[in-house]
C-alpha cells in the first residue's frame, strides 16, 4: 500500500507537468494567430477541471512500460481539449449559464462565439492526437463521433419513461465512457504496450468511466450545491439516469405512477416525493452497488499489469473518484 | 490548349471517383455506430456543392508526380468533410435558412442537433487526414484553426465601415483562402513533392482562394437568384466586402455619406442606390481587376509545373470558377 501523502504528491506531479504543458499552449496560442479564439477558451480551458483524462493517460502510460512522459503529452492535452470542446459545445444547447465557477461563452460573448471556440479547441485536440501513428488517431476519431452518436441518442430519450439500461450505457458509452477507454488503449500505445495490454487498458476505462457516470448520476440526485455541485441539473432537463430509470422499473402500480408524475412534472419542490420514492425502490443503493461492481472490475483488470507507482496510483484515482462529492 | 469536351471528361472524371469515395463513406457511416449523426449530415453533404476543395487536391496531386488518386483521397474526403462540418455550424449563426437548396439541420432539426452533426462531420474529417504524415496534419489543424480566427475577426468587423483591406485580406485567408492552400499544399506532399513545390502549390491555392472569394463577394452584390445564387446575403449581415471596402474608400464627401448610410440601413429597396454608388466609385471593375490579378498569378505559378493532364485541368478550373455565376 501507498500511504496518503504518497498518492497525492505522485497526483499531483503529474497533473503539474500536464498544467505546464497546457498553459505553455495557451500562451504560444495566444501569441499566435489562434489569438481570439484562445481568448474565448482559455478561461475554461485553465479554470481548473478534474483532468481525470489526462491523468489516467499519463499514469497508463507509465503502467504500461513509458519510460519518458513527455511522450503522450500530446495524446493527454488532445484528451483534455477534446473534452473541453464537447463541454463548450454542450453548454450552449444546455442552456447552461456557468462552467467550471465562470459564465459560459454563449452566455458571455454569445452563441456564434461559443460555437467557434469549441470549434478552434477540437482542431487544437485533433492536431495533438494527430501526432501519433494511425491506430491512435483511429481511437481518437472513433471516440469523438461516438460522442455525436450518444449525445443524439440522449436526445431522443430526453423524458423517456420508457428508456432501457441498455439505452442508457449505449448513451454513456458514446457520451462520456469512450473517451476515458480511448485515452488509456490509446497511452498504452503510445507507451509501446501489446495490442493485448491496450485492449486491456480499454475496458479498463470502461468501467472506470462507467463507474464515474454513475457516480455523477448520483451527485445529480444528492449532490450539494455549497460544495460546487449543484443538483437536479439531468431531472430539469428530463435526462434518464440509471438511478430514475431503475426505479421506473422496480416501482409498480401507484407509486410508479407517482414517480412518472414527479418526473414529468418535475419542480424544486418536489424533492423530497423524489426522494422518498427513489430509495423505497432500493435505486440510490442500487446504484452504489453498480458503481462499486465497476471500480471492482477495473482495479482487477488493474491487478494484471506488472507493480508500478503508476499501477498504484491508477487504482486510488478510481477509488478517490468513486467517492468524490464534486 | 485542351478541348472544352475533354476538360469537362476529365474534371468530371476525377469527380465521380470522389463522389463514389465519399458515398461509401456515407454508408459506412449510416451502417455503423455513426447513424443517427450521419443521417443528419448525410443531406448537406451529399446535396452536391462544388466540390472545389476536393478536386484541387486532387488535380494537385496528379500534377505534382501522384500515381495513383487513391492515394489522395482521405485529403480530398477531408477537406469536404471539415468543410461541410464549417458550412453547418456557420449557418446556424447566420441564422440561413436553407444550403445547398435543403433546409439546413438547425432550421430542420434544432440548435443541439446542427452542432453535433458539425462536430461529428470535424471528427470524421480529422480522421481522414490524420492517415498522412505529421506536416499534413500539421498544415489541416492549422488551417481549421485559423478559419476560427477569420470568423472571429470577421464577427469583430460587422458594420465596421472603418474596416481596411488589409482586415478584409486577414478575414478571408483564415476562412476561405487557408482551406485552398492548405488543400493544395498537402495534396503536393502526399505526391511526394518537395517542399518548394508544397509551397508552391500553397501560393498557388491562396491566389486561387482569393480569386474564388473575390468572385463571391461580386455574386452576393449582381448574383441572380434564378441561377440559385441569392444576392444580398453579406450586405444584409453587415459583413465588409472588398467591394463595399473599395467604395467607402474612393468615395467621399456627401457621396460616402450616402453609401455610409445605405450600408447602415440597408434593405432591398435600396438595391439601385447601393448599385449606383458602387459604378460611381468603380469597385465593381476594380474588383473584376483584382479578380483577375489573382488568377493571373495563379496561373502564373501553375506554369512552372511540368506539363501533364492534370496541370491543363487545373488551369480550366481556375478560369471556369473566375466566371462562375453560383
Amino acid at each position: 500500500m501507498v500511504s496518503k501523502l504518497s498518492v497525492k504528491r505522485g497526483i499531483q506531479k503529474r497533473l503539474n507537468v500536464f498544467e505546464e504543458e497546457l498553459e505553455a499552449l495557451v500562451q504560444e496560442a495566444i501569441s499566435s494567430k489562434g489569438a481570439p479564439a484562445m481568448d474565448l477558451a482559455r478561461d475554461v480551458l485553465l479554470a481548473g477541471g478534474k483532468r481525470l483524462r489526462p491523468l489516467l493517460a499519463i499514469l497508463t502510460y507509465e503502467a504500461t512500460g513509458g519510460r519518458d512522459i513527455h511522450e503522450v503529452m500530446d495524446l493527454a492535452l488532445s484528451s483534455e481539449l477534446i473534452h473541453t470542446a464537447t463541454l463548450i459545445h454542450d453548454d450552449i444547447y444546455d442552456q447552461a449559464r456557468f462552467r467550471r465557477g465562470r459564465p459560459t461563452i454563449h452566455s458571455s460573448h454569445g452563441l456564434a462565439h461559443a460555437i467557434i471556440a469549441g470549434d478552434y479547441l477540437f482542431a487544437l485536440g485533433f492536431s495533438k492526437g494527430g501526432r501519433y501513428d494511425l491506430d491512435v488517431v483511429d481511437m481518437i476519431a472513433s471516440s469523438c463521433t461516438n460522442i455525436a452518436r450518444g449525445e443524439l441518442q440522449q436526445f431522443n430519450h430526453i423524458g423517456d419513461l420508457t428508456t432501457t439500461p441498455e439505452d442508457y450505457y449505449s448513451i454513456i458509452d458514446g457520451k462520456t465512457v469512450g473517451p476515458f477507454a480511448t485515452g488509456t488503449a490509446s497511452a498504452a500505445l503510445v507507451a509501446g504496450a501489446s495490442k493485448e495490454v491496450s485492449e486491456m487498458m480499454y475496458d479498463f476505462g470502461t468501467e472506470f468511466g462507467r463507474a464515474f457516470q454513475l457516480v455523477d448520476d448520483l451527485l445529480d440526485l444528492t449532490g450539494d450545491p455549497e460544495m460546487g455541485k449543484p443538483r437536479g441539473t439531468d431531472v430539469h432537463e428530463g435526462k434518464m439516469t440509471l438511478p430514475l430509470i431503475h426505479a421506473l422499473t422496480i416501482l409498480h402500480g401507484s407509486e410508479r405512477e407517482h414517480l412518472a408524475d414527479v418526473l414529468n412534472n418535475f419542480s424544486d419542490d418536489r424533492w423530497n416525493e423524489l426522494t422518498s420514492l427513489l430509495e423505497l425502490s432500493g435505486s440510490f443503493s442500487y446504484t452504489r452497488q453498480l458503481i462499486q461492481n465497476h471500480v471492482d472490475r477495473a482495479l482487477e483488470i488493474l491487478s494484471k499489469l506488472p507493480p508500478s507507482n503508476a499501477k498504484d496510483l491508477i487504482s486510488e484515482v478510481a477509488l478517490i473518484s468513486r467517492n468524490r462529492r464534486v
